[in-house]
């Protein structure tokens, strides 16, 4: 085994990658219970960046390693300890660090995952999918057939759901912010995809022959919010799970009195804190059963080795992307 | 019988009291199922005058006769119709337009209510007191002990609020938007009265000893909801009901997503269009009960006869006022 290293944070500022590098450190000797795992790939996510600027709602004590999902190879098992086998593909518990060539948790808290399927999809199922499957379905009763409409489509979280919508046989209406994202929304399967802004609910009308909306699922916030209000049918809510527009969310009266708009927030970490451990456990295998059937997917602009931790953030935290950030250990390390 | 008079309105338009006058009519023949009441006493509600501009949320047909709510008394059943006697009080129905010496309305939805209460209190009973009770019922699971925390508690329906909470237990912290405001609320038993403004989460906290907030009742809007999410307990709601700022809601990502708060609208008509009517007489009733028993009282500023409905009206759309403005009929008519 050559150096390890992990991509470290000892305090935050406002510029991400200035804040964190790469350092090695030395192969741990494990207690019993733990496992040593290797990374095969780990996301950086939009909550992962707000957790080094520190504007996030959960912050890690400090120093901290970056990375809060990931997927490894168990290489190592501690004294009388059970867990998946040696060389079996697991998922990372959320929160490990998983910006590291290895990484050391209980055993007990890995899930198995197949073998033989992409550990780069694999690695991005502990947050995104998750957040989008619970959108969907924890903020409406949703048939088949029915109309959401959300913002943010091109987003991690937005391709999700499009998929997720797709294979429940939901009908989407996708909002992005500029137009050269439109085509990549319609060819994930969004039935409608339109640019955020004047005159929407119009425009929405219109798209989808006067379709009743049952669902909004925010993530820009500002007048963003305000403006998808006016697309929703009668007695439905808007979830709210981001800030992209960096301003506050705007109701105005007339939705949320006289049409019965209710404005919600959604955070994964409140779900992962509330919800028994098997009920989480059962979604995240559905999900990796779909990834794995390649059911689901999502656009991968590129990988970075975990010695590149700052060119990677610098990448991630751009605006214009086409795809998630992924740290990707060297293998044979 | 003199004159019979209404205050009608064949349009709408920015000055309320430009638009309304009050017109004669003759004494109407009952149908079968009628009853001709007196009005005793008849409120200018904010959403009367929202009517008269336009911007409400349902509009009557023109032209139209103004006033939603109101008592009177019984002088005439048609022919073959039962009902509350000749000579007894009763509670007119919801949008009768009451602004009249004299209505004609179905027989079987009028309320009998006690002959010996007065007649302004009781005039008041069909918005204010069930918007009060119902915000205070149906967004919050409360236990005697409890805070909450209101704005616009100079309000008709803020006043009730603090009489209802009272009664039930409740502890409130009240917010108005002027010093000279503060008084009159804490004389009706405001627990904690605070200027909104500045800081505000801290001086609630530091005003209730850092009591858990369990509701947040919102006639404001605009910055005034932002102020209110962020001195609510985490998982918690803000209802509004009302926009007396002119701005639409706001609320921070951060405190729909990280702190679980909700926002929702409250209105009335709703209300009473999707609840049994056993159930809308009960709670009615409830609340006559209480307004007899002195329990639930409101300031009222004048009482004007219906031939003065334009001073009325101009008077109800004034900004500071220290009560209710009343249609109040000469006796006699």
């Amino acid at each position: 085994m050559t150096t390890l290293l992990k991509a470290q944070y000892s305090e935050r500022g406002p510029v991400p990658q200035d804040v964190i590098s790469a350092v090695p450190f030395e192969r741990p000797t494990l207690a019993a219970g733990q496992a040593l795992v290797a990374v095969l790939a780990a996301p950086i996510n939009p909550s992962d960046v707000l957790m080094l600027t520190g504007q996030y709602g959960q912050l890690p004590p400090l120093p901290a390693v970056g990375g809060s999902e990931g997927v490894g190879r168990v290489v190592e098992l501690g004294p009388e300890t059970t867990g998946p086998a040696v060389g079996q593909t697991v998922l990372l518990p959320a929160g490990s660090g998983t910006w590291a060539t290895h990484v050391v948790v209980p055993a007990s808290r890995l899930i198995p995952l197949p073998n033989d399927a992409d550990p780069k999809q694999l690695a991005m199922l502990t947050v995104n999918p998750p957040t989008a499957s619970l959108l969907l379905s924890e903020f409406a009763d949703l048939k088949a057939g029915d109309w959401i409409i959300q913002n943010g489509a091109n987003s991690g979280v937005g391709s999700y759901v499009v998929q997720l919508a797709k294979l429940r046989g939901l009908k989407t209406v996708n909002l992005v912010r500029r137009e050269s994202a439109v085509e990549s929304v319609r060819a994930q399967g969004g039935d409608v995809v339109l640019v955020d802004g004047d005159d929407l609910a119009a425009r929405v009308q219109a798209a989808t022959g006067g379709a009743a909306l049952k669902l909004g699922i925010d993530a820009v916030g500002g007048q963003a919010t305000m403006r998808m209000a006016a697309t929703l049918a009668e007695s439905t809510s808007i979830v709210n799970y981001g800030a992209l527009s960096g301003e506050p969310c705007i109701v105005t009266p007339r939705e949320l009195i006289f049409r019965d708009v209710t404005l919600k927030g959604f955070w994964l970490a409140r779900w992962f804190r509330v919800t028994p451990p098997a009920a989480q456990r059962a979604l995240l295998t559905e999900l990796a059963g779909r990834i794995a059937a390649g059911q689901l997917h999502t656009p991968i602009q590129a990988a970075y080795d975990v010695a590149q931790i700052k060119e990677a953030i610098a990448a991630a935290a751009a605006g214009e992307r086409s795809g998630k950030i992924l740290i990707v250990p060297t293998p044979g390390a």
